[in-house]
């Protein structure tokens, strides 16, 4: 299966990567979390995104799933479904980097009826070779925009 | 693993459903699609949704994928993300019914910036024993609220 070209500047970030990662938040305790990300071409011009993480004890902890579109190989849209009951529609410029890219995202959100309410997000994704990293901050809940969790995924 | 209560009138929709489906709108050709619906319990309160079509001559179409919530057992929160560039935040009712339930869905929806504009979806799902038929209707590109698809699928 050929990659749709307009994904060229994506193609790095297509498989599983596994790593730790660490999460904090005014109103929480600090936490520690397994996680692992897959983004998985399917022969259209967008990837599929499917991510888990686990607690250090190996519960599950979060979900998340989308897709991954590229614009003109320099706007990323990342489309999100959240299982606490968020939508994220994450937009960002892509900017090449000499062993990948760096990405960061601004989001609108829509909340459902009985979710905990999210104003917005913002993310970054840095691919660097077989390394990932992945910063995810909120303004949530009535606290304003917050660092909430850092991830660094290998490739498996 | 065992189902988390809150999902009990979800229950009957755990597993994978194929069939046919017809597809209508203003704009495009009429058109007939196969379609592939995964539920999938993950032991948490929602379940996990992956969606797939394909042609008739086997050519892959449309795909989609998110999570199902349950309020109190009788409100539906179908939390989506769209690779056309949409987000979309369907909720309703779920009514039980002599085996399965019907329940009706009205979505909010978010637009990439470059996606074609959708304003808003209907949706209904009708859970019969192995039976489960979907509609879909949206108003979008300038159509007002107009039905869009319907499939009936079976368990497999």
């Amino acid at each position: 299966m050929t990659l749709h070209p307009g994904l060229a500047s994506v193609a790095g970030l297509i498989g599983t990567w596994r790593g730790e990662g660490d999460g904090e938040y005014p109103t929480i305790d600090s936490f520690r979390y397994s996680e692992e990300i897959a983004f998985t071409d399917v022969g259209k011009p967008f990837l599929h995104y499917l991510q888990r993480t686990w607690s250090p004890a190996g519960a599950p902890m979060h979900t998340e799933t989308g897709y991954l579109r590229v614009v003109d190989g320099s706007t990323a849209e990342f489309v999100l479904a959240q299982p606490t009951g968020q939508t994220e529609l994450a937009e960002g410029a892509l900017e090449a980097t000499a062993e990948g890219f760096t990405c960061f995202l601004a989001s609108r959100i829509l909340n459902s009826a009985s979710a905990k309410h999210v104003d917005s997000t913002q993310r970054r994704l840095e691919l660097a070779g077989d390394i990932l990293t992945t910063h995810f901050a909120m303004a949530a809940v009535g606290v304003q925009m917050t660092h909430h969790l850092k991830s660094v995924l290998r490739r498996v």
